[in-house]
């Protein structure tokens, strides 16, 4: 946790930084946050694991569903304050709609039209 | 700017919502923020207009350096609460290190280490 890479991220006021997370086909899949915690677990376990601000806790992805997000490349921006991963998505699917992307409406003559289908049902992904 | 698709937004409690903007090639170039405004002015221009948080005003991306984001597409995540871009990268530089992107460094072996060459000297970008 003393790792001097994680001291050179710029945290907000919170702690956190934005995460967005890219398929290395070049899809977004989605957004949130890390703490300093969970970079550097995503570091070392290889999978990504982000910080819950509704739940106020660690948020391994993939700990319900199964779909993990194995780290293939960790990069920062210019400013230091903004994370971008490389991951594999398991399952093909990041969002908890079913879809492989959480990005799936497209704005079009001023409105959200979906533009990707549900691949699996969020009944079947989340059943325990 | 009474257009509903602003509306189903939700935005931060600064009126704000984080943006990412990928080329259409699939590179993740650069990330900011939005507020109202610039949201319904990059939709009605065709080009990326930002709120600048540290400067507290409208950012016309490429103002200065000429390099402008055309918009290809306008998507919303799950939450309605992250925007994601696709656009097209004029002069082919997003980053005011005068690189395509801003996540220019990647860690390997707990370094940030350079990925991606300075394309154009940013003593050049912004002369006036």
């Amino acid at each position: 946790m003393s790792a001097s890479w994680l001291d050179e991220i710029r945290w907000t006021e919170e702690g956190l930084v934005p995460v967005i997370a890219q398929t290395s086909a070049g899809k977004v899949v989605m957004f949130a946050w890390m703490n300093r915690e969970s970079l550097a677990l995503t570091n070392k376990t290889g999978f990504a694991v982000y910080w819950s601000r509704s739940r106020q806790r660690l948020w391994r992805k993939g700990e319900e569903s199964g779909n993990q997000q194995k780290i293939i490349h960790i990069s920062v921006d210019c400013d230091e304050d903004v994370i971008l991963l490389e991951i594999e998505q398991q399952g093909g699917i990041a969002c908890h709609t079913g879809r492989e992307s959480c990005f799936y409406r497209t704005l079009k003559n001023n409105e959200w039209l979906t533009n990707s289908a549900v691949l699996k049902d969020p009944a079947e992904m989340y059943k325990k």
